[in-house]
């Protein structure tokens, strides 16, 4: 369609599917990586395939890995009795970068969703339970979205995990927040949960 | 650095360095792809393996295509009457989406720049000039930008091509643009370039 090169366009045609792409910005990548084949095209392709032929779940915990038991789990350096409940891989990504958390993780693959038709077996949470029995837990941290469905999920799994210790992530102001800009709900939360200085 | 496995962490890597694409862009894009292995990861690996493998510049005009003469260049239905200049691959694409060009191009690879030392031999100018002469050409169509490198660009090759007929781009009001949102340049081009109704 746009130079008549069949193999270009279909390159072409599945780049602008990935999210944050379209057709113009996929046509303007697909000129860059011709023009660094070496540089971008190339190892691009070798780096898809790898990932491609290795990538798969964590049986533990759910998270992205190349191993059957992700490097997370596998690491002798993470502490095992706390265990940081998340939505999905982004989150758990997202924890990592912070940096702070140096225990394990248990990603639900998404929430309770009455809506979706999404219910507790649709999630990990009986793996997650499995987990708190068999592996010496004293702590699971809630780190779900600030959304209805996220706290529904965060209230039923406390439900289910009666006899340990349950926590959720704090809310209130960003770091770098204005209160300007901050809507009502968060306000509030913040005020509620105010600390002595 | 994010989860610990290398060969994402490659990936997102490589996928951050595209034009429009950030770190978070890349490993929202990275996910999705791993969702959606059979859909999307393994026919994107594969289809940048055969272009990386395939893709050229056509010998002929510069075009990117999968053989040594492009499909353009080598298609019968094409008029060899017209040439149409342009500054990059980019360009003739744009050309062709649009549909209604019938004859060839030919790709410069940028435009001369006094600034980055670019003077006619490190574009594809003497080419041009021999294909003027080789092939049975009536007109030559300088689509080139609207600055002043493209401009500059376009004189010089006006004056080389004396004998054939040299014609550029109309400059005006774009199709669906409002006077009050235009540039004084291009309302005193519109203006002098005035057509009767």
């Amino acid at each position: 369609m746009t130079n008549g090169a069949q193999d270009l366009d279909h390159l072409i045609a599945l780049l602008s599917k990935l999210p944050g792409f379209g057709p113009r910005s996929a046509r303007r990548a697909v000129l860059h990586m011709i023009n660094k084949r070496n540089l971008v095209l190339l190892p691009l392709a070798e780096a898809l395939q790898k990932v491609g032929a290795t990538a798969r779940n964590c049986l533990n915990c759910g998270n992205i890995g190349t191993a059957d038991i992700c490097d997370i789990c596998a690491s002798e350096k993470r502490s095992t009795g706390e265990i940081c409940v998340v939505e999905d891989v982004a989150d758990l990504w997202a924890m990592e970068r912070s940096g702070v958390f140096k225990g394990r993780y248990h990603v639900l693959g998404g929430t309770l969703s009455a809506l979706d038709a999404i219910g507790p077996d649709e999630l990990r949470i009986p793996r997650l339970i499995d987990r708190i029995q068999s592996e010496d837990v004293s702590e699971v941290i809630l780190a779900l979205g600030a959304t209805i469905d996220g706290q529904t999920t965060a209230h039923y799994i406390a439900d289910q995990l009666a006899g340990v210790k349950v926590t959720s992530l704090a809310q209130g102001v960003p770091v770098g927040g204005e209160l300007d800009y901050l809507d009502e709900g968060t306000i509030t939360a913040a005020l509620t949960a105010r600390k002595a200085l």
